[in-house]
């Protein structure tokens, strides 16, 4: 087993990382919420584009990945930096899946109640945005963390709504199937941004 | 990076919460089995005496998620005890959906094979109420780990001999969509009984 | 708590458990090649041999599992090692319900994407089985890191292309069900082998 002192590489900025990654969620919520109201050819362009920040949000990620495996001593526990990257990659990738489902299904108008998750999506995405550079001085991070557990709730909300009107009121199999891949991948979403708001807290704890 | 020795805040008794847990969880496989045999107001009073004791279990492995956060010293490594509250919370969380699925499906009368899905549910949850204060002892632990193995086959038989009369024998398949998010919640709860076992298994290895 | 020194059981060589899973995998991929290309009587025979593979790997990484948690010093951090196990273990899984739920649905001739996606997987395999020894000298692992990927890529190009056509053309709501039940865990497998090429590279960056 090899095993060296190592310092961090210069210029890895683990905080800067982490509010690049919730930069590229807010562009992902939003592109989420233009998809729902186009039509299919600018549907098909809106996705390529959320694509792109789905792509750029992984090579973020990556970038924490290699510097945690690569840096010998880490602003908070190793594991929690890997669950805060992890997170936020969880939450992106949910919304790409979202995205490209419409596009891929060929869907037409999605329910009413979709677009109310995607609404949700978009503050929690916000407030991540706001949150990742306090990571620094842990300042008000507490009200993050109970915003976003309000904000899941609610999704949680909205999801059983959506999913009751579509399971009950369906007239077409394979549509029902269609929205439902869209509506629990928005959903999964919601549930990564809980998660990565609970992994944030965690760190809260440990040093306070 | 900060770091201080702390002790274990006085009262935080993480075996009791293990304990509160799987009580919760029986609590909940007999709600679940008698959702099955009620008609639809009472399923819903039941659902939500379900939710109650799912809030109830999320509590507990909150306290747990915080004590660990707080606690220098822990009794098993602290990873270990971190994957028994969550995979605790996992049992749980997925036996609350199948009862929701249920009322929120406006579902009629689940196939016979839903009732032996929950017997072995309520099986494994109650062994695993005997088996969570014998963390301080060991007594017993391999057997609990054998026998929770030997009810997640079962489980398994049941839920493919399920999942086959539903899909070759199918009427109609908004039904079947249904039926099979109910069927599906169920053996991710088994699921993770198994998980919960492994982790106990994990750390008899580790202490032996 | 108690605590001790102690050294790696005798006989336990983690890389040759590693190369053993890897294997299985390859039995497994094979396996799932001549599944589809069958009738159903032979595809209940292979199905049951999928399973045997299934077993063995399951056994392997309990091997793994139990050597880790009573070895005192282990080649890798504990952590990579055990996400190694994990995710070779989460490979076959996918692949195992494939071929299962093949059979359990009594499926007929499944459309030609899906010889794809297990072509795809086959190679996986072979690239697997060639890297597990040489995590003994780190040779040529950048370049696996890199294949995987890529075929990871090809991997889900094939799922999103098979899935449009397959939602998008439906004409029997069950069979749409039943196919993606069996196209989804394809894709999960090969999402399990980016997983394990991503934690061997962990393990490289670690250590270089």
């Amino acid at each position: 087993m090899r095993f060296r002192f190592r310092p961090a590489p210069r210029g890895v900025q683990f905080f800067d990382l982490f509010t690049e990654s919730a930069a590229h969620l807010r562009t992902g919520a939003d592109l989420l919420a233009r998809i729902l109201g186009a039509d299919l050819p600018t549907r098909t362009k809106l996705a390529a584009r959320l694509k792109d920040a789905e792509h750029a949000a992984d090579e973020a990620a990556h970038q924490v990945y290699t510097a945690l495996a690569q840096t010998f001593v880490t602003p908070f526990d190793r594991d929690d930096m890997y669950n805060l990257a992890s997170a936020l990659d969880d939450c992106m990738d949910a919304m790409d899946e979202a995205g490209e489902l419409v596009v891929l299904y060929e869907l037409g108008t999605l329910p009413p109640g979709v677009s109310e998750q995607v609404a949700v999506l978009r503050q929690c995405a916000e407030l991540t945005y706001d949150a990742m550079p306090r990571l620094r001085s842990f300042d008000g991070l507490e009200a993050y963390w109970i915003d976003i557990n309000r904000l899941e709730n609610q999704a949680d909300r909205v999801y059983r709504r959506v999913l009751a009107d579509l399971m009950n009121n369906a007239e077409d199999a394979i549509t029902v199937i269609k929205v439902k891949g869209v509506v629990d991948a928005l959903e999964e979403s919601a549930d990564s941004f809980e998660r990565l708001a609970n992994h944030v807290q965690t760190i809260v704890l440990k040093e306070s």
